[in-house]
This record gives C-alpha cells, structure tokens and sequence, in this order.
C-alpha cells in the first residue's frame, strides 16, 4: 500500500493581512501503512474554519499549535478507515479527526471518532460536528437563552451563526441576525427563519438594531466583534448575556484593533460576557446530538453547506471562509462519501 | 420644628472633565416636620462614591436619575431619627437612606433601612453597607473566587477594593492589588496584607503583572478599567473571570476611550466578564453582614475611612474621590455619630 499518494495542503509562508493563494502549496507525498494503534483514513470532507486564521501565525498561545511554515496544515475532517491496526476499527468504517488538510490522513486510535455513515458525513463536520456543537453550547449553555428574548446572531448566514439562530427560534426566541450581503440576509429571514436580518455592508450594526430591536437585545451570539459588538453593547437590556464565539471581522488584522469604547454599559446593566470555545463542551456531545438530529428530522432546522471540489480548491475556502463567499459551513471535499453514493456533484 | 435649618450640597451646573469647587454651592434651606409616614433624619455620615460622577450628566440611561442642575444632589447617608411619624421608628434610631448631601433629610418610611447603633455609623455606609456588599458580592457570587487563585485587585487602596482583596486573602486566594502611589501599595500590603501591590502611577500595568503574576490571574476585580483592564486581560489565565465593579479612570472623560485591543483572549481563554452592581444582591444582605461583622471582629478584615469633616467638605470629597484622595472609604462626616461619642474630631 505504501505506492500510495496523497496531496496536501501547506503553509509556504505565513500571511499579511488577508491571505492570498501564494500563501499555501498543494503537495503530493506518499501515504505510509498505518502502525500499530494507527488507522489510514480516505478523506471525504475537510472542515474550513475561520479560526484556523489564527493558526497561520507564529503565536503559540493561541488556542492549539500554530501550523508550522513547510508542512501541512491540519484540521477537522470526516472520512472512510481503509487499513486498521486498531482493535475496533474496521475498513469501512466512518471516523472524524482533526488530521485534514491532506487527502489521506494516518491517525492515531485517540485521535479518531467513530461517527455513524448513516447520515451524510460532512454532517458531522457542520451541523452536527463542532460547528453544531459551538452553535448549541453557546446558545443554550452559555447565553442561557429563555423563551421570549430577544437574540442577536452576527455572521447568521455563516456555519455557527446560521445554526445558532435557529438554535434560539426553535428555543422560543425573536431571533435577529446580521449577515455580509442582501442576498444572504433574505436567505437568513426565508430558509432559517430568523425574524429579521440586516445587511451590515450597507447599514450600521447600531442603526439597524435600533430599527429592528427598538426594546433592546437580551442575548448577543458574536461571530463577528468590532462595530457589532459596540451596538451590541449599546442594545442589550438589563441582565442580558454575551457569548463571544469569534471576532471574524479582526482575523486578518496584523494588529487588533481598539475593542468597544462601551464597556462601561457592562457595569450599569449588569450583563455578562463569556468568551467560549467548544473545547470544554466535549461533554455535551451526546446530548447535542441527540437534539440537532431531532431537529433536522423535525424540518426545524436547515443545514447548510457551501462544498468546493477537491483539495486544490482548499487555499479559495480558506481565503473565502475569512470574508463570507461561503453561506453555511464551508468544506472542501477531497472524496466520495460513502453515505450518499447518488450525491456526487 | 419648623425654624429647624440644613445646609445641603447642590449641583450648579454640569462638570466638564473633571469637577470643580465651582460645580457645586452649599445652600441653606428650611426643614419641614415630617408628614404622615416620614421621618427627619439628622445625618451622622455622606457617602461619597465614585459613580455619583455619573449623576452629574444629564443621562437618563444611567444606574439612577441624573442630579438636577440647581437641586440638591442625593446620595448614601446614614443618621439619626429626630422626629418619626412612621410606625415602629422613634427618635434615636439609627438608619441608612439615599437622601444624603444635606444635614438634615426627610425621608419615607421605605427609603430608609434601620442599623445597629452597637457600632460606629460610618461603618454602614463602608464596611458593613453597599461599599463592603459591592466587594462581597463581587468576589464570592460574581468572581466565585477558588482558594490557592491568584485575584487582582485595582483600586486596591479606595473602598471597594481594599474591602474586596482582604475578602479574596480571607477566602484563601493569593491577591495581588494596584494602587495610586507608593505610599498606598505599601499600605495595602502592610495594613490590608495583600500579597503584593504595585502603584500604578510608576510602573506599567501589565509590566507589574509580568513581574509579580508570572503564572498569570484567575480572577481580575476591576475597579479601574482602561489600561488596567487590558492587561488583566493579557494576563488572564484559561477559565478565569473579571468582576467589573467600576471604571474610575474613564470617569471624567468627556467621551469614554476605546476598550481593550485584546478581547479575543476572553475567547481563546474562555474568560467570562460579568459587570455587575450591588442593585442586584440586596437579597445577600444579610449573610453578608454577619461573614464581614464576623471578620472585623476577629481582626481579619481592616476597614480603612477617610473622612472630611463638615457639609463643607463635600466638594473636595467628590472632586478628591475620583483621583483617589481617599483611602478606603471617603466619607463627609456632617454631625456626631450617637454610637461614637468619644470619637468626634
């Protein structure tokens, strides 16, 4: 087996500002067997995030190991077990892990989990995978959203914001969302059936919530930070919370810019702000499950995807991920899925 | 009664930046007998406190109704009934109100809380009263500090915050303070035995944090904000948890400066901010009088006054107030505590 070649994805340099395609190299190596306690997994989807921004600098104190300059990147992705050497796991089998970026990935048995090929699998990178899971922990553990409350989602028509929104509509919320052009914000209010969306390239996040909130928010889910997170502040109500999920619009900042000059309103109206990741909610995954797939069978909630071909199209998601070309989860798909032979595009 | 008089302290017009002698008048007026359901307090002590810096805008948003240009301001008093018509309070007992800044104050039945006269008076406006619940509150319920944390304290030295690190050190944490000249770190460190404080004026925030917090904060108690709380913020440990109780250094700013640059730590960290004011813990009272009554006696927690003597001094306690005249709490002592007879200066 060890003819075998994989591509990958690599950091050539690190970025300036926003990330160009010079940035990253495509490269063919060859694909070892596995070893003992390994598995070699076919890669279907890998998972394109926006905090994978913060890996491509040289700052070790980021939330994992930054990538390394000549050698590939790494992050989430689902695929098919071909050769196990791990008690358990068998060819055939369906495995998420976070050894993407590269078509064929060698994984240690710690390093994969078992997910069931019953479904779609790049489901398991979206709304059922850490997308979904950082969209429910931070609506419902987080923010604590209450039925009646008004919600605030930044970046609604992006992986976590689209399916947090829902989260909170289905939660008995008024649910507001911001997104990066008008299409996306008519998509927002028609297929996630938020309550209402604004454009925030052509209206100011403080004026449009004005308009549209004129009581005020209770609850801010910011994928975004900057300006939104000042109107934000300006516009949450006595007792409301903030869960900072991401700050997308600083990502390809060399140097971040001045936060809100409204801190002080935190004090006045007694409101909460918890930054958050999905690193500590690993515990609530069976429980996530259990109720995101209820809803998508439910047709309460929509699961979007915007899929690029093949791994040389990961650099375009990567660079567009940072700026919105995508509407729902970004992937890359580098594979057939076994789950959905007829879905082949 | 009628021929009785109080002077009172009015607002002449708005201060721009930081207040002036001229921002105020004392004024001379009569005071009425007390209707049905009042009483006349001759006040003991005024509270002076920071936020009272916001009354003085015209801000209808604000923690409570702005003062009135040419009216009496109003604040944290407590004193000594005169005349009651309200049931169950007779003249000589002790009670708190809000309707300070004059030497007498008519008050009604709900505006005033009854205390103990077995202790000094200025105690229920520092120690045992909003002050000393603010710091309790603020380090046991918002903070939810752990023994063996590190907790910073700024504005170590004023009311909240000496009140607040000496209940961090009492709950088992190691606590680190800043304070606004040598002379007070020493104090803090000696007389409140912090385990460290620096003053802030010579050394650089987050340079002090460096030197004496190389492992980092788990909790930051802010009373200070701007420079303060960035660094807190750079200097916070996963998990950790800022209590913001005030922003004294942006109080007399016409326009509030911008916040932190580095709020995406609060995510990659997941710290959570929680602003907060004692509105919210009138409930708490109790237990926390008896833990802070209990401490004072076992000779655990040091409560420090400053106090001006005579109505007169008003203007210089709220204009001193805010560049941190005071140590511990600043008080304007307008006639003899009946608890305290020997004490009179």
């Amino acid at each position: 087996m060890s003819d075998r070649r994989s591509r990958e994805v690599q950091l050539r340099r690190r970025p300036a500002g926003a990330p160009q395609p010079e940035d990253f190299a495509l490269a063919e190596v060859a694909v070892p067997s596995p070893g003992e306690g390994q598995v070699l997994v076919r890669n279907v989807h890998l998972s394109v995030d926006p905090f994978m921004r913060g890996l491509m600098r040289d700052d070790e104190d980021y939330l994992l190991p930054p990538f390394r300059v000549g050698e590939p990147l790494y992050g989430g992705a689902v695929g098919e077990v071909v050769e196990s050497r791990v008690p358990g796991l068998s060819p055939g089998d369906c495995v998420t892990h976070m050894a993407g970026f590269r078509e064929w990935s060698l994984c240690g048995a710690a390093e994969v989990q078992p997910v069931s090929p019953e479904r779609p699998l790049s489901l398991y990178l979206g709304a059922l995978g850490m997308t979904g899971l950082t969209a429910w922990a931070g609506v419902l553990d987080v923010a604590q959203i209450r039925p009646g409350e008004t919600v605030f989602v930044s970046g609604a028509a992006g992986a976590v914001g689209s399916i947090a929104g829902q989260i909170a509509r289905i939660g008995g919320c008024r649910v507001v969302g911001s997104a990066g052009s008008p299409e996306k914000a008519k998509w927002v209010t028609e297929v996630l059936r938020f309550d209402h969306c604004f454009d925030y390239r052509s209206a100011d996040p403080g004026e449009a919530l004005s308009e549209c909130c004129p009581g005020g928010i209770d609850v801010y889910f910011d994928n975004v930070g900057g300006r939104h997170l000042e109107a934000a502040i300006d516009h949450i109500r006595p007792l409301g919370r903030i869960a900072l999920c991401g700050m997308v619009s600083q990502y390809n900042d060399a140097t971040p810019p001045p936060g809100p000059s409204n801190l002080f309103q935190l004090i006045t109206r007694q409101v909460t702000v918890a930054g958050f990741t999905v690193n500590n909610f690993a515990h609530r995954m069976e429980r996530f499950r259990e109720d995101v797939s209820a809803w998508i069978e439910a047709g309460l909630l929509h699961s979007e995807e915007t899929i690029l071909p093949g791994i040389e199209s990961a650099a375009e998601a990567l660079i567009g991920v940072l700026v919105g070309r995508n509407r729902g989860k970004m992937l890359v798909r580098v594979g057939d899925d076994p789950a959905v032979r007829h879905d082949r595009r």
